[in-house]
């Protein structure tokens, strides 16, 4: 009988193990110029939509705000995402990264089983660790 | 005497070989509504800023769009940033990667050695390279 060698494979990087910076949310109700100024002192272009118990409603980026001003638009709920592509914590990474491809989105905010928000992934993210895979000798 | 053993790493991904779109410019004099029109429109977030024999002048993404909302500005000489990082279409993706990371960056012109523009680079394009080598079965 013929037996395979022992396939040894590094595990995959997991989504919480990603440095991510800590996530910004808003309200559904809050107005839009103070969604931007959120995003322009926290130096992103993610922020999770969330109500009063932190459970996820929508996603509004900085492409939402340049549609926003594209057609006129002031308020966050014409504009923010309703139908929320997520990611769980114990997603590899390399999976959310086809999910972004897919979607053709920049980020996913990351959710419990109760779709709290628990913080974010987004490309810049992602886009890092090739960083740091070939810092580490590794070439890919 | 010992030799050590031949060493053979796959080569580096170049910025060329990388599934980015085709470049959307903009102009200095531009309106900043028609240049947030163009982001929608293309579904994209960087613009690079170019004279009228291509040069790259400045950058402008959703972000400063966001910016002029947060801060009531119109134009978008108010808002693009001039001092653009830059990649070239010669180098390791993952040295990009660095530089994204490094300026806190998602995108970058490539251009050539005029400064001409010659494409974009995006932290999302090298992210669908992390969903690409996953899924050829090679593990990071
Ligand atoms: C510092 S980033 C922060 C937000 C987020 N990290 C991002 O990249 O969108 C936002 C600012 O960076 C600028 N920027 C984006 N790409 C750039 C580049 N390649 N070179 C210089 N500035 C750039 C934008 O014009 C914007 O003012």
């Amino acid at each position: 009988c013929s037996t395979k060698p022992l396939e040894i494979r590094k595990p995959s990087i997991m989504v919480r193990e990603l440095e991510s910076k800590p996530v910004i949310i808003t309200h559904e109700d809050d107005r839009l110029k103070d969604v931007a100024r959120k995003m322009v002192e926290n130096n992103i272009n993610h922020i999770p939509v969330v109500d009063s118990e932190g459970i996820l409603k929508g996603i509004v980026t900085s492409w939402d705000i340049a549609d926003a001003v594209a057609r006129g638009k002031t308020r966050l709920r014409d504009v923010m995402t309703r139908k929320v592509i997520v990611a769980g914590e114990n997603e590899p990474v390399d999976v959310v990264a086809r999910r972004i491809d897919k979607y053709n989105i920049s980020g996913l905010p990351i959710v419990d089983e109760e779709n709290r928000v628990k913080g974010i992934v987004t490309a810049e993210d992602i886009s890092r660790l090739i960083g740091k895979i070939e810092n580490r000798g590794e070439s890919i």
